[in-house]
C-alpha cells in the first residue's frame, strides 16, 4: 500500500513539477481547474450510469473495469492536488476541518433514517 | 503545512472511520459515491461560474471565499478518498500510473499549442 | 399540456427578452453558459442522489418533491434555451439530426444487452 | 427555423417513440437520466475548458466547433425531454414559472453589480 508511506505534499510536488515542465500554469486558472475537476467527476461517474446502486458494487471483483475506474478517480485526484497547490490550500487541513463540522452536523450512533453526508 | 506529514492512509481511515462511525455504509454505492463526487465538483465550480478566467486567481487574496472554496474542495477529497476506501483503490499507486502515461501522452519542453490538461 | 402548442422559439423568446432586459448578454459567454448549465444539472441530480433507481420514480407520486425538481429541471432547460440563442442553433433540428444519427447506432427491436443511452 | 413552428410535445413525442422502439424504460429511471443529464451537460462543457470567456464565443463563426457543440446540446435537450416523459412534467408551464419566480428575484432595469443567473 504505498497510501501509508506517501504524504499529500509529495503527490502535490508530483503535479506541481509536470506542469511547471509543460508551462501550463497560464492555462490552469481556478475557474478552468474546477471545470476540467467536474469534468473528470463526470467521466468517473459514466462508470456507473446504467448499473443498480448495489450492483455498481461488484466493479470491486472486476479487474479491468476496476482499473478503468482507478484511471478515472486517479484524474480527479490530480484536479484536487493541482487546485491545492495554485490556491496555496494544505489539503490534509481543510479536510480535518471539514470533518470535524461534519462530526457536529451529523453526530455518530444516531440512528439514521436523516440525511447521510 | 500538514500536507508534509500527512499520509493518504491516515487521510483514508479518518474517512472511514467516520463512514463506519454513523453506519453509513449501505448508501456508500460506488454509483452514489460517484453521484455525490459530481455533485460536490459541481458545488466547488459554481464559486468560479461568473468570474473571468484570470479574475477567478484572485480568490487567493481573498481569505473569506478561500476558505469557502477550502471548504468545497475538501468535500470533493473526501469524496475520493471514501471512494478509494470503498473501491480498494491505492490512491497514490493511481495517480502515479496516470501520471506516468500523461508524460508520455504530453512529452515535456514541447512547444504548447496543443491541448493541455 | 402547455407542451402542446408552445414552439421552442417561444421559450427561446421569453429567455432572450429576460437576458436582455437585465443586461446580461456580456456574461452569458458560451463557456460560463455552459458551466452554468453542468451546475444545473448537478443540483437536479442531487434530488436522487441516496435513493435506488427503482425508488427514484416514486417521485411522480409526491408533489411537493416533484414540484423542487420541475423546478431544476427548468433551470436546466433555461440554460439549454438561453445556449441556443447564444450560438444560433436551431435546438429542434439538432435534436432531429442528433436522433436520427443515434437510430444507426442503436437499431430499433434489437435485443439489448448492449449500451442503451 | 425549425423553433418557430416545433412544438415541446412533438419533441417529447419522439423521444418517447425513440425510447419504447428500444424498450429502454427500465433503464431510464429519474436517477439514472438525472446522472445522464449531469454527464452529457459535462462533456458539453469540456468543448470550453481551455478557452476564455470571451473567446468562447468564437465557436459561433467556426462551422465544424458549433456541429460538435450543437450536437452535445442536442444531447442534453434529449435528457431533459426525457425527464419530462418519465416525471409527467409540462416542461412549458415549468419553464414560465420559474422565470416568473426569478423575474422577481431579479427585478429588470436594476443595476447589476448583484447576482446574475
Amino acid at each position: 500500500m504505498a497510501d501509508a508511506t506517501t504524504t499529500l505534499e509529495a503527490l502535490k510536488e508530483l503535479v506541481r513539477r509536470f506542469v511547471a515542465e509543460r508551462a501550463w500554469e497560464p492555462y490552469h486558472s481556478p475557474k478552468n481547474l474546477s471545470m476540467g475537476l467536474a469534468a473528470e467527476a463526470a467521466e468517473l461517474m459514466e462508470h456507473f450510469l446504467w448499473v443498480d446502486s448495489e450492483a455498481s458494487r461488484a466493479v470491486v471483483r472486476d479487474p479491468e473495469k476496476l482499473a478503468a475506474v482507478a484511471d478515472e478517480l486517479a484524474d480527479v485526484a490530480c484536479h484536487v492536488l493541482n487546485l491545492s497547490n495554485v490556491l496555496g490550500i494544505d489539503l490534509s487541513d481543510a479536510i480535518r476541518a471539514k470533518m470535524a463540522r461534519n462530526a457536529l452536523k451529523y453526530p455518530a450512533g444516531q440512528s439514521a433514517g436523516g440525511s447521510r453526508q
